[in-house]
């Protein structure tokens, strides 16, 4: 069996197959592939634009991401910041640089896994750029969204309750466990399916004292999370921002935009069994994980205390003080701890 | 002296920086760098969009590029293929991935190419991306335009004319001055200026044989390229590409995509006389630099025969066949011979 590579087909090549995959004809866009730029006929509301970044040994480790979930998650937590506006997603361009050295199958599945988050998502592929890259893979996606009522970072008012779209902490339990487990995991459309789990696996599941319904959402939040759509409470919010770098650190800049303070209460945290099981067996708090863990792609935002919300209730926006309250009653003041990429020391790696 | 490193200060840190430098008030602009994606409220014309990446080792070599040149020219290459749709550059998105052991000093400069850049296009930077970057920096921009009238590669009709906006074949020549300098030239802004020429400069210079008046332009060209903007004749042209690859692959694409042929006329390629000269110097035929060198920039368009156009004709476009005609009328097929990322062996590099 020959396997091709990427440096044998070339770039016009790979363009042609892109071109092909992607290539459906959408009436919002009047040129898409294969010109200079592309070309939309603007809606008339507002239009939202964000750009992230994936760069290999950074943010993704290929010893335990398949190139699917690469793809797929790539699409995600870009689209997780047009939804953390109030908008909804339309279309996306793609730069990817990558080894020349690369399989077509590898290609291939990053594709798939691309294409797979942008029909979830309702997105049309428009553009990007293809290059070489020396040594480490590099990712980025811009995408284009439209909103009628966008929502900022800095609209919480005193008062205001604050709420959580999902469970905090599985991602990061995830990811701790991806790093013990140290192998690609194959996951399947559905959540929960045991397909195929190879055995390696299983033994090393086994050797940590884990059952595969325990494991698979959390390194499935990591691997391939799904973006949060913020229609059903938008009209309800007054201030919102995605969970990518921990609750505590997205909290606080939300707050700081606002010019107020916070209580959060430990007890209204969202976390799920698994992650608490998961985390007691890996010797981790499950708290810690929840409040600074990141990469949770759940939305957090605020509305009135008077509205009817369709989403998790986790404290209340005050005048100054930064608080947790534990289940006890006592408050504890708290900080940011950021990721940054640039410091010696990160707290998500 | 104490050299800061960008690991000192932290990715927040230099966000915070990079708001400052370039967070100036728009109209156009609801919600700019710092929330989860900007927001803009669109123009009544057609949304133009585009993306282009530059990898270290693949697109520049800093040996002899200087991080001001980087960034300027990140900006130029973008903003080119907005033009080449017939429009005008409004906003700019950045992603870069940069090794966090890089001095303070050259992250100052690359933003300050990147902003001359964006001044001299009249355009503003709404957000974008920070990176650590393990081995190699990666950038990209993705730049949004608009325009009244969008010009496609496909627009070439048989009879149209073909122009070009300047002459060919100076940054290719410049990049092979430039492997053999190998010393990042600094450049001032105004063009032919000798400031700042160290010494170390001068002797390779010399033992070239050639002057600073006839190397500047052309390693400018390639260094710190200037997009044409097409607005004097956008209402007259059909077709338009921007030459990247070289006139012959990108004339190519042009003609596939317009389903015609072309016939053009070398004598009438225009090439400076620097050009000619340091070409001759190095053994390196001018001719074959301005067919195929690449990296021009310069805008390549069609309009019918009988409108005037204010650049320079170089051929017509035909029904199929693809020639280069010489000074005694010889016709010569040619085929696109493109720098394709992937391949092996690549005529760019």
């Amino acid at each position: 069996m020959t396997v091709k590579k990427l440096s044998q087909i070339g770039e016009l090549a790979l363009l042609a197959k892109i071109k092909k995959q992607f290539g459906k004809k959408s009436e919002s866009v009047l040129c898409g592939i294969g010109d200079d730029a592309s070309v939309l006929k603007p809606l008339n509301k507002f239009l939202l634009l964000t750009t992230d970044m994936m760069v290999e040994g950074v943010h993704f480790d290929l010893t335990f991401t398949t190139p699917y979930q690469l793809g797929f998650k790539l699409v995600s937590v870009n689209v997780s910041d047009i939804y953390a506006m109030g908008g909804q997603p339309s279309h996306v361009l793609l730069n990817i640089a990558v080894q020349k050295e690369r399989d077509l199958a590898f290609i291939d599945l990053l594709f798939k896994g691309i294409q797979d988050a942008m029909k979830r998502y309702q997105t049309v592929l428009i553009g990007g750029d293809l290059s070489a890259a020396p040594k480490d893979m590099s990712l980025s996606a811009t995408l284009i969204g439209y909103a009628d009522k966008y929502l900022l970072r800095s609209g919480a008012n005193i008062g205001d309750k604050i709420y959580v779209t999902g469970n905090l902490g599985d991602s990061a339990c995830g990811l701790q466990l991806l790093k013990r487990i140290k192998n690609p995991i194959s996951l399947s459309r559905k959540t929960g399916s045991r397909n195929n789990m190879p055995s390696a696996l299983r033994t090393k599941l086994t050797r940590l004292g884990l059952s595969w319904n325990v494991v698979e959402p959390l390194v499935r939040r990591h691997l391939m999370p799904e973006a949060r759509n913020p229609a059903k409470f938008v009209q309800q919010a007054t201030s919102m921002i995605d969970i990518s770098d921990g609750l505590l650190v997205d909290l606080t800049r939300l707050c700081k935009e606002s010019r107020t303070g916070v209580k959060i209460y430990e007890e209204e945290i969202p976390v799920s069994s698994g992650m608490k099981e998961a985390a007691m067996h890996m010797g981790l708090s499950p708290l810690a994980l929840a409040l600074a863990g990141g990469e949770d792609y759940e939305l957090l935002f605020t509305a009135p205390s008077g509205k009817k919300v369709n989403a998790i209730c986790i404290g209340d926006i005050v005048q100054s003080k930064m608080v947790t309250v534990n289940r006890k009653g006592k408050e504890k003041t708290f900080s940011a701890r950021g990721y940054q990429h640039f410091q010696v020391r990160s707290e998500r790696k």
